[in-house]
């Protein structure tokens, strides 16, 4: 069963609320605490943590190390997770150095683009000609990629991926993709989401003064 | 009534593919023309039409002018975006040098940060104190901003935002906001996004070894 996006994200702000419980010397907690502090009632997250087997102590509350490790199981944090990034213009410059996915497991380990001033295989992480991409995901078994290349290249991008079995891929790219059995896809739109809130403000406007 | 996030999403390709027909010298279009290009249905184009409002030609077909004025009204092109960018750091920096939110009619104004070394009163746009928000919202009737502070002072810039009549924030910090009735807000979270989509693959993958 695939949980659904709400979800997901409350368990990564349920992980990041325990991890700052434990740094305050917290070794259990209970539902109220995690409520509270998050502003959401507590018979959501007992529900969360049924959906996810999440399961308390018999005496009552939750032992955080154990609920932690559940969590890092359920995100696939019990593993680091090797990502391509493609396409190292501004916005893949920004996530390539961004040190926030560290938290999560996750390294971009190279980056790939056409412009050659953009090369450099020795900086940490490499970036490297996009010639070499297919070579590359295979050789490192690659299995998720970030999308920030323009528009007009991101078919040619994707059949790489494709044929290299690359299973997930963050798409930035303004061209809309579709999930497959063998490529799940997220699509984020930075132009798109701030026209759709400009549009959505404009129509609460348009709601109060009509 | 309010379209949900795919109906724009969908709004703005038309609205991109209707600008590359133009350029190609058509001067109408079938619904058929548009499902063919962007791979949807041509009934869910008429669908979407119908919800905007959106006329054809008692001909048949649709004037392309007529429709991008249309669009162009509904998402609020046919007046400038002003937006003020608040936490210049690499994301910031990136949206703040973006070139494609001019087509959107988008323009961020300013950029706003705690830290000396980022400002600069006279580049373009301008990177002004933090200290300085407030003001510049309130003179510049301000009504959209971009959040891309850390966590940590999300809170008080909202609380800034909000005295100032602020109407829409898109927000790309960590903590998740809820809109109100006063001021929408659009979550990005691009650690959440990734981390999400490696809990998708591999939920994929145990299905398909299960």
């Amino acid at each position: 069963m695939q949980a659904d996006k709400e979800r997901i994200a409350r368990l990564l702000s349920y992980k990041n609320l325990l991890h700052r419980f434990e740094s305050m010397g917290f070794v259990r907690f209970f539902s109220d605490n995690l409520a509270d502090t998050l502003g959401v009632s507590a018979s959501l997250i007992r529900k969360d943590f049924s959906y996810f087997e999440i399961v308390g102590h018999r005496k009552g509350g939750y032992y955080i190390d154990a609920v932690l490790e559940r969590i890092h199981e359920i995100i696939g944090y019990d593993e680091e997770h090797k990502v391509a990034l493609i396409g190292v213009g501004r916005i893949g410059e920004a996530l390539i150095q961004y040190e926030g996915f560290k938290n999560h497991h996750i390294e971009i380990v190279a980056g790939f683009d056409n412009d050659r001033n953009k090369i450099d295989e020795n900086s940490t992480p490499p970036v490297f000609h996009m010639e070499k991409l297919g070579e590359f995901l295979s050789n490192n078994a690659i299995k998720i990629a970030i999308l920030t290349v323009p528009g007009h290249v991101t078919q040619p991008v994707i059949e790489i991926l494709q044929e290299e079995k690359v299973e997930g891929v963050l798409n930035f790219t303004p061209i809309e993709l579709k999930s497959t059995d063998k490529l799940m896809v997220r699509d984020i739109n930075i132009e798109a989401e701030l026209a759709n809130l400009i549009y959505s403000v404009k129509q609460l406007k348009d709601k109060q003064y009509n």
